[in-house]
């Protein structure tokens, strides 16, 4: 199959089935030398946790990361980082009733396709708990990039047809959203969101003129994080509207520094980053798995009803943040160890 | 610097500035055997040109392609295929006057940084030219796509604020968006557009699981090329409005081959295409380049302004067209490859 | 770092320190539905393992693997393959007196150059015991060979001055060389071998014309393996002596089937594999770990002297059979795959 | 096929058949700001080139270079620099007569099986004129390494059975190896060779671990020279028959800088440049294409026989020293950009 790792020099490599004995991430090309503590991993892993509250999926797992390799007297050695984590809180025998049903949304139908069968348990390796590789090989993307000042943030900024507005409290937005997807969750559906992601204190450089823009780059990393169906860097489509006049951002010498006057383009341009905030949004549609019964096919081709029950989030962007800052900070990093290299 | 790569087996290497000697592509990857022509690489290239209306730039080059290898009693060897272009019409004195200045929107002051020197005549590597070798990649990936039935189609479907509606007869959209096309460059301005690329007969399968998602590779495809900001497929960014019960698309049974019965998701389910049309947007920002007058700052940090004469598209989103349907060709075909060995 | 992943399409990353918590390896691009049972992994990994009798290091590992990923109902999924091996029999105190000082013949000087500092409990990346990892992904890569008919296997064809003639009964050839370890494993010293690896059933096609040779791919493969000083195909070394009219390998029609006269090439011509046999031989070093006392200097560059006490085979060329079967095998079914999509 | 790139971060991919129209090479990930002039280029190819003595093949071409990209006033850019040479003197009737037969030792049959046909023409893309384009990449290469200290340089010292004694003056040897090819070659056939390739200056720690190891990664460079089948490294294939007391090479303190006191291992331990001269020997068979009649089959199956004419190199471990010393260049220029991004 391929297409599990991701990254040029600072490399990931995922592994493990939703429903199988853990999940993983091999690192290569981190740095020797980098601090780094279990606890700095364990903290990205508790954020994208499920369980957490009654809006997310309530499957309950400690998700405790093992440190197999590549740490050493607490530094990085410069060799593989094997960061392992065991699937508990398993119940796959509520899938043996859907084994054969393919939920509408889901892989299901193009796995049996592509792959002549597939592990049916909770989605195996199309679940979205493959993210929690990601999200510990980007826990070590960060503390590589906080060492040169870097921080990357994500945030939910739309729920459905809630959108936070400028001017609008934090917890205005949060008591709003979640009203929202009590709701939907109410009729058994659900429903999609937009998540932010802004990188600051990016070096100038990052990226590469052609096909590794860091634009594409970050494009890539963010739509192969399930759900994802949309991505925009700076005002994206909002752009289109503009006379280049307006959209261009203006250079100016602020104490001998150049920087742009406005970031319409969000900090990148040409592929390269300018020194402004990096700024991207991503589109994640409204989670597949829903009680409502819907029609689909099971594998021998009779059209039947199917409920899917399981333990689902109503709204998949909520717990998608963590996840979308780890994607931006691996491709960072990547880009932040190919520039030390593009001249002499 | 690298990253001037695409594709994991059905790979192409672009090569040329702007004004230098050539422009070229070497594609390593295509299996031996397929039929092709000059005359088919050439026409793509022909609906790239500039030139052709007053629309676009009316930089004047025949763009005639020269197949150097890997073609041979008019069959592919399997051997890589180097196609090249002389660049004829450059004239690079027009770049003089502007060469110290760095041109907001674009890629001077990032490159200066990155690489501490730059090719300044007519954007370098940066230049929109570049995709020329792109063209003439996806044109074999285009007649290789077209022996297993698919076909790669784009269209521009909105300029500034003009979208087509629906029903709207395609000569009444063009009429009103040149019109607007023709104001803005009255005014030494720009604007930007949307660009829709459908893709049929796609077979079901395509796309790994994980980060190499065929939205994913597709995104970063799309993205990669120059004045993209932003990537939708299916439904895009309107999917996260609804709930799932109506998002989701539902399978039925047609004539025993399994189908959706509407496509939100734009042919593509867990990164995996499912047999429906494959259905992506991208948004194109305003031309960067423009006469009216902006401010800047030039190489040693003293604030100017600058007018950017050159001979450039007011709307770059129509000459993108054909350079879309070529990266989504070159992504089908490699993934459509790589696909034959997904199992035993 | 980098450089812990071999193969293009059927691809493996290994992991692990010698004495840190585990080895492992995922294997990425293996097609879906393989029949693949643990013990067939752990009956390669048995060949390999050390304490067997009293010619290898005694050190007592079980190595005992566990499937964590990518095996579902007894059949490949497509999906990435964890493999993880334990480390158990860890006598780290044994390497606290020659922490500083470095070790002749071993990689100690150079980790601290390149990467700042090392993890020195037996060698810890750079120790034999990484290629467990090689031998579990080589036995994935050996079923899968099987099943096309392929068959790889390793044999020692010399010990320091003892080389097997060509008559000579392997009862009298082991006895043999047994007798010369015994004695210079009495003197704390070490001595080298040769091993021949001999692949048969192997398609015609397999390997790539320029930089991807089959030849090139088993060197890359074989001198990669620790210890590893040299590497020849077919006749080797001794093609040079004779004229082009003896060298050659004449074809001929045996029942309407092309095959070789001879096999001085060693099954491969131009990079690709002839249909005859593959036969490759790899020359490994002796043993660097030895307890007679050698001259070094100490990490902060005094003169000491070293006695490398530890559990180590004073001939590593007898374990090294299995890892070059292993590696032979990895790249022959990486071509195996490739060669599927080299024409229409 | 693929297979036509060298190198992970300063990569080569070459393109073009013996009577095609062009040869050439794209570098990408030279660093920006390398100096370097045609003719530094052309020098290298010059050295390769055919035609300058009666020993080589007695095909006439200037193989002039065009630098087509990647270069300006002088300095690289940091985008790819396309290198291009026009093949000239083909002549491709000499090889009609042999186009349906399968020339021993060629990869003609290979081909034909893998591909399903071939450029008969001078062996088309299987021609050691392919190594032209390596020789342009490795001579960028050379200009890089050699702006921090490294020389590469290669000699033959084998032909047939004719070694050069340790204190043989150079021109003794040269009488006395082409008095031997005048032999062969008037018998119509062709002898073998043994090239060394010697780098000084290359700086310690160059090198990944485990499968990208230094020598890992020279094996397969330079075994993907036509007609390689062998290589060593250090002490090679002798290194079997000594014991490891004698084989380790000490580590001592020179002047506060630590030196081996012997160089057995050929500059690399554990993959890793160790600071001493690297030493590296490859066999190179005798050549394929000989006038003495052999006996073959046709592709429909017919015995038969064939005496190649064309023109042909009578040893071709002549003209391959160029060759090994690119592909040393090469590898050693990769890993050094590597090797710049190891450690914090």
């Amino acid at each position: 199959m391929s297409g599990n790792t991701f990254g040029k020099i600072f490399k990931i490599t995922t592994f493990g089935e939703s429903h199988g004995l853990a999940m993983g991430v091999v690192i290569d090309g981190c740095p020797a030398g980098l601090e780094i503590t279990k606890e700095q991993i364990q903290a990205e892993l508790d954020r994208r946790r499920p369980g957490q509250d009654k809006l997310t999926s309530p499957r309950q797992e400690k998700d405790e990361v093992e440190i197999l390799s590549g740490i050493f007297e607490g530094k990085t050695l410069g060799t593989p980082i094997a960061l392992l984590v065991r699937n508990e809180d398993v119940l796959s025998k509520s899938y043996e009733d859907i084994k054969d049903k393919y939920r509408p949304g889901h892989a299901d139908f193009v796995y049996d396709t592509k792959y002549g069968f597939r592990d049916y348990r909770g989605g195996g390796r199309a679940s979205a708990r493959e993210t929690l590789a990601r999200v510990a090989g980007g826990a070590v993307a960060k503390v590589l990039l906080k060492r040169v000042g870097v921080e990357v943030n994500g945030k939910l900024i739309q729920v459905g047809q809630i959108k936070r507005s400028e001017d609008q409290k934090i917890e205005d937005f949060e008591r709003e959203y979640k009203e929202e997807i009590e709701r939907v969750k109410a009729e058994g559906d659900s429903i999609g969101g937009v998540v932010e992601i802004v990188a600051k204190n990016v070096p100038i450089g990052l990226g590469s003129p052609v096909f590794d823009k860091l634009s594409a780059d970050l494009a890539k990393a963010l739509v192969s994080i399930p759900a994802v169906k949309g991505f925009e860097i700076g005002d994206g489509f909002a752009c289109v509207e503009k006379p280049g006049s307006e959209n261009n951002d203006s250079l100016q010498n602020i104490d001998g520094q150049i920087k742009m006057k406005t970031n319409h383009a969000g900090g990148i341009v040409g592929g390269i980053s300018n020194g402004e905030d990096i700024v991207v949004r991503i589109a994640l549609k409204p989670t597949s798995s829903i009680s409502k019964t819907q029609k689909t096919v099971d594998k021998d081709g009779n059209e039947v009803g199917i409920s899917v029950q399981g333990r689902h989030d109503p709204c998949v962007a909520i717990r998608a943040v963590p996840v979308a800052e780890a994607m931006v900070a691996l491709t960072l990093a990547d880009h932040y160890l190919l520039n030390k290299i593009s001249k002499l």
